[in-house]
């Protein structure tokens, strides 16, 4: 061991002796991660092989194929990115946007402004059209900005985690096909609950996640390009400012040359091979009218016992539902005691939402009668004594 | 349902039905991903938490104590990428790298390549000092390179997974410091595994993966840095051009304040935890003495039954062996025989020593003796017959 006589000695300030890990039982009702499936949770746990196994080989083809189904799409740049949905957004950009164009991103909650900000890193001419939280866009209003700003890509959020809004999609492809731009839309909370048609609404560029309609714990980033954004991508005048994102190096590992990239997540692979089998299995016209006939029962449920939702019937989201917080409620406290006394979270508020509204959040796997039940009656039998407790401290 | 009225019907063409997941079983004695501890995938398959719950931030604080330990450092800002180990090279590039910084890269080997191109992309001025593929770098190399080039940054391997040397650390933070810039190491194939000192070797960034000496799958990227950087980082003149991996977002999540940035990937973390405690029950000291003594062990094996070493014993890394194919034999047909009919995974090379070398790794969970017999039992008994038929069919 001579090579290591210099070697200085290992400091143990930091060694601490941790018991193994035993997480505490969670229904997870907020905007998401949402209880992963228990075939999911098994996937996941078993042994890693190489990412350049014949036999993951063929897995990353099947993962390809079953999103393709879940998006309903044909696009072959359909794959999983190894980071979470935010990675997956950035790629959108990252890959499509070059310094100067023009990114027009319509801003209605939390997601549209993260949008906003990463196309600027990206050093794009960035253009907004703003509207209330808890709002959608018409297609007058989305025409009439491309006419002003003639955007090289536009950005709009399917569904709004941060207000539980669904943008109505008809319309929106052709208009961005008229004014030539490429359509970059958000399905972070839409995919596998919400009807969602990549190919018919001519979206040109999608992300989502996979711990929200998939089932999966978060970690894997769904994304997927249509041929026009190839297109734009090929055209760059100089490599995508980002290695780990950049599609046209993925593409080499993903694509039919299986050239090393970088080390692929294997686990979370199977994890989200196993989800999108399950969701094949069940079909996704079963699995949205689950995520709708189940929302539609917690809509009743929580007006029956009076309280309010944000968001008006026609654009409400089955998997994301905002609750006005009643007067004289510290709606944070109310969650920390749900979580803490029932092992049930429910979310808060976002940016301008903050305080405001409750996120409950019915997806993939919670998306289930029994769970409706639980928190409508936890609502309702904890909420009183709550606004009671909550004003005689007040 | 009236809202669904427009929509198109379900394309089935993708909805294909497949098995649940059954994977095979290997034993991966190759650069990277090694098998995980059998308590680390059972961490991962735990129900997942919320990103927020109370218990998860305990345990992000856990997870950075730990990693603190494994990496003998007090960087504040330690904590595992949410990304694989290439996430985590490019966090710290760029976080640090303006447009115009001078980055001096030391090459001899793939992934020194790699962090030139990522500089590169985030528009460094880059300098390179290149040695042959095998070779490490002498101080007085460094320092003529300082010197010349006088870089904001260096960045050298410390493990090249590629060719398995093990550069020589002491003198170099001095060095960097003299010459006033970062000190950035990869780390990827010596974290848990190699004798590694990030504060006393004076490292400012430094980045590694989750699926080597750590036991866990892929899909975290530990990333460390300095007070040092974290006021390069600070002095920015604009906002980091790569939003997932911003450390001054991320800190406000990893740090005290809690404030959401993306959903993380809570299960892989789980997952984190468990192997750096399980490394932290066993201790660095016992680790790296283990890896050692099995490394030499099978330097002696392979070179008793005949076999070369690229690389010279004082310089080798105990993690990873670089073992040159000899004359008659297909290296990648004998992979591929030891994969399919003895469940083995050994891996071939990279670059430049694409078809030279194979490169049989060791590491974490898999450094044990009975895996060190085995792969010289392999390679005495079956490489004979093989060598006969590849040169029957030449």
């Amino acid at each position: 061991m001579s090579k290591t006589q210099y070697l200085p000695s290992v400091d143990q300030k930091h060694r601490k002796g941790f018991q193994p890990l035993h997480s505490p039982e969670r229904l997870l009702l907020g905007p998401g991660p949402s209880n992963a499936h228990p075939d999911v949770l098994k996937a996941l746990s078993l042994p890693p092989i190489g990412h350049l196994d014949p036999f993951y080989v063929d897995l990353m083809s099947e993962v390809q194929q079953l999103l393709r189904y879940a998006w309903q799409t044909d696009n072959r740049l359909t794959l999983p990115m190894s980071g979470t949905g935010s990675a997956a957004m950035e790629a959108t950009i990252a890959n499509t946007v070059e310094p100067g164009d023009k990114v027009l991103v319509c801003i209605n909650g939390y997601f549209g402004n993260r949008l906003a900000d990463m196309a600027g890193r990206y050093q794009a001419d960035v253009r907004l059209i703003e509207k209330q939280w808890g709002e959608a866009f018409s297609l007058e209003e989305i025409e009439s900005s491309l006419i002003e700003h003639r955007p090289a890509v536009l950005a709009i959020v399917h569904a709004e985690t941060s207000t539980g809004v669904c943008q109505p999609m008809e319309g929106i492809g052709d208009l961005c096909h008229k004014y030539d731009c490429l359509l970059l839309l958000d399905t972070v909370t839409s995919l596998g609950g919400v009807p969602l048609f990549i190919d018919s609404w001519k979206v040109d560029l999608a992300y989502s996640c996979s711990q929200k309609g998939l089932s999966c714990p978060p970690g894997l980033g769904p994304f997927t390009m249509s041929p026009r954004a190839e297109t734009k991508l090929a055209e760059r005048s100089g490599k995508v400012p980002n290695w780990y994102l950049d599609v046209s190096l993925l593409n080499k590992y993903w694509g039919s040359d299986r050239v090393y990239h970088h080390t692929a997540p294997v686990n979370m692979n199977f994890g989200m091979r196993e989800a999108l089998r399950l969701l094949a299995e069940e079909g996704l016209e079963n699995a949205w009218n689950r995520h709708r006939t189940n929302a539609e029962k917690l809509w009743d449920g929580l007006q029956r016992i009076g309280l309010e939702l944000l968001v008006p019937e026609n654009l409400r989201l089955p998997t994301l539902t905002t609750v006005l917080i009643p007067e004289g409620i510290d709606g944070k406290s109310f969650c920390v005691h749900l979580l803490n006394n029932h092992g049930v979270e429910v979310g808060g508020g976002l940016g301008s939402l903050a305080g405001k509204v409750w996120r409950i959040g019915l997806m993939g796997y919670n998306s289930e009668p029994q769970n409706v039940e639980r928190i409508i009656n936890l609502f309702e039998t904890e909420l009183p004594g709550f606004r009671s407790s909550s004003e005689a401290s007040a």
